[in-house]
């Protein structure tokens, strides 16, 4: 499919992340106006609660957009959000009737605030990329024993904290906790030293569930991708993890891209999970190309400093596709919810340049690297931007995500002063 | 503190579950009415959103009532809980001036129908008794190897599932899940064989948090305690635990008791934890009484048969307090809500008829336990009812928390049928 060619200008440049074959779905405010859903096209965006307002957009009974948040759309199943996809190319596709209603109701992205796009009930945060599940085995139990005996038969998964997961741009406090340096008996209250962050993708939960679903059924109820940075206190989930999984080492903060780019852009993108060392079970088969080939990258800014990128990789790395762990998620009965954000697991490549963690790129710090601008690192330093990026590369287009970004914060001196 | 006489007759009795000393918050529904607010008092109910409707309760310029869950009251704060329990209790108090006008919003408990008292918006659990732990620790790990290193040090704890939190009295369904049986070299997909029940207590946060807080504020900030039956699968636990924690074992269903129990009741019962075998860090120190002295009670009913009391155990056994355990969830800055659930860990007493799961009941199975029908049990079998029941025992009157019960129905024979 090539580039879809707009009436909005910057929408057709082939270097823009938001022509007219993505239209990602976000939530933003102006000075004008309180936070509304809107939808992006090259460098403005349409505010969807004044199309609907004006009838332009006019699918449901009762009104979509008269809240700040797309889970209302979500809940209303495939077949509407076609109808709005489909309606949404109407409005802004070269020679729409339509152009001269529109064109008041766009907005300079440049002018907007972006908040979280969804209410995310839930959050829960999977291990399903083999590269990084090897190396951070092989660090903690050696090179025999680096994949659990379980990786290879199911999506490992734990439940994140959903009240942490912050919109791109929120600056994040490197927090305290609990830690035991090797080298003490005894544990100590303090900030954390070895600060990470986990390249991921997200994907939302549209169409809500109640029961065990099939592979297919889970992709069918998938509504869409955002990037997504789960940021990690490598030293307090040392010391918490056992036996029960990461707990505070994970939530201070996971950090989300502003746009939703939805399943129907990335359909032309699919691509098929890596050939398997153990054949998986029936409830959890490959019953199509269920990954996407996504390049990502990462960059790290210090402060007042140009930003090096430290990891190029791609979504396709993941051993396990998106439809395969919500399939998995549901197969005790565990009800499902428009906005259950399911991340990907940390994703990291083949090679050393293509690790998703500093934990992996640093070698648990055994390896400081190297930006361009000199300096070292093993973990976040304060005062570091990260930045994740993401596009699919198209026919003379891209489908892109919008930065995922974030600046850490020094830790309080004291956490208890008010 | 004595008995508090109520003009509600069946208040008074010395056996109420729900004397006025009590006042528990739950939601309930009738033939004739939609889910709604109400306190129980006696054999009664007070339709608190009527009751507001008609002026006899005015905290708050905005209506609490007219939602069906309490989390607007919990938001509220300490303040406005105090208030409204004072003006339930002037409303409810032997001779009160108000009881023409409140008479006709009672409604019998037995003509009501429970749901959920607050919407849950994300649900803990601990990990919190020792026994249970050592109990635990020794089946799996061996009696060296118990209790982990960090166990003394910390409330070790993990995220669940809210959305599979559901109200006393709801069917259980015996959930599929992905098993290795340790004389096969491959896993199946198969109904639990080995399903169980965890006897703990519920803390509700009342005031949200949005950093770093004491065990002090902790205790201040919850609003109130449930029953909690943490459904286990113990055979899906077993395969997919290591490396991040629990997740499809505990993501069928956690059954709450109806009713609110609020901490302002449950004040005269204050208990010091346990001593300390190390020191706990400054953050986490106990500062004053925060456990609570609940006799606790399982009773398992075979289909069709009575039920045998399996368990008698007390809410003081437990190592940490909830205000402990809230406290250290949000050491990293987590932020918490009102209605966040944290289940306290199952809480099992030093003798083999104290322990607060079959799992230890039965030791792994590999000891049965005799009900008084003569029936034996290793584990939940399809038909069972288990009831847990809890009561704090004052001078004269009791502080009842309701049934939290629920029967196991059969796995479905085809988890993908439609």
């Amino acid at each position: 499919m090539p580039l879809m060619k707009s009436w909005v200008a910057s929408a057709n440049s082939a270097d823009t992340p938001f022509p007219l074959n993505n239209l990602p779905y976000g939530v933003f405010s102006t000075p004008d106006t309180d936070p509304r859903c809107g939808v992006a096209i090259g460098e403005m965006i349409l505010d969807c609660q004044a199309a609907e307002e004006i009838g332009l957009i006019n699918l449901t009974n009762d009104p979509l957009f008269d809240v700040p948040f797309w889970n209302d759309l979500m809940e209303q199943g495939p077949a509407v959000w076609a109808a709005l996809r489909d309606r949404l190319t109407a409005l802004l596709a070269a020679g729409s009737p339509h152009q001269s209603m529109v064109e008041p109701l766009l907005i300079p992205i440049a002018e907007a605030e972006m908040h979280l796009p969804m209410v995310v009930p839930e959050y829960t945060d999977f291990y399903a990329g083999r590269h990084h599940a090897t190396n951070v085995g092989t660090m903690f139990r050696g090179a025999e024993n680096a994949l659990p005996p379980n990786w290879l038969h199911m999506p490992i998964g734990y439940n994140g904290r959903a009240s942490s997961v912050v919109v791109s741009g929120t600056d994040i406090r490197r927090p305290w906790g609990q830690l035991k340096s090797p080298d003490h008996d005894l544990p100590a209250f303090l900030p954390c030293r070895r600060f990470d962050i986990e390249l991921e993708m997200g994907a939302i939960v549209g169409t809500p569930s109640d029961g065990p679903i099939t592979v297919q059924e889970a992709d069918d109820n998938i509504f869409g991708f955002v990037l997504l940075n789960d940021w990690s206190a490598r030293d307090i989930q040392a010391w918490e993890y056992q036996p029960l999984g990461p707990f505070q080492a994970k939530a201070t903060a996971t950090s989300i891209s502003p746009w939703i780019v939805t399943k129907a852009a990335l359909e032309p993108f699919r691509t098929d999970t890596p050939p398997r060392e153990f054949e998986l079970l029936d409830h959890l088969k490959d019953v199509g190309p269920m990954l996407f080939d996504i390049d990502l990258t990462v960059t790290l800014a210090p402060a007042g400093k140009p930003a090096s990128t430290i990891t190029r990789t791609n979504y396709r790395e993941m051993y396990y596709s998106a439809a395969q762990q919500l399939a998995h998620h549901t197969t005790s009965g565990c009800p499902m919810n428009a906005g259950d954000l399911l991340g990907s697991g940390t994703i990291s490549g083949p090679e050393k340049s293509e690790r998703g963690s500093l934990l992996e790129l640093s070698w648990g710090g055994k390896e400081p690297f190297t930006l361009e601008t000199g300096e070292q690192r093993s973990f976040v330093e304060d005062g570091d931007t990260l930045t994740l990026t993401g596009a699919a590369l198209g026919d003379g287009y891209k489908i892109g995500f919008g930065n995922c970004t974030g600046t850490l914060l020094p830790a309080l001196k004291d956490p208890y002063e008010r």
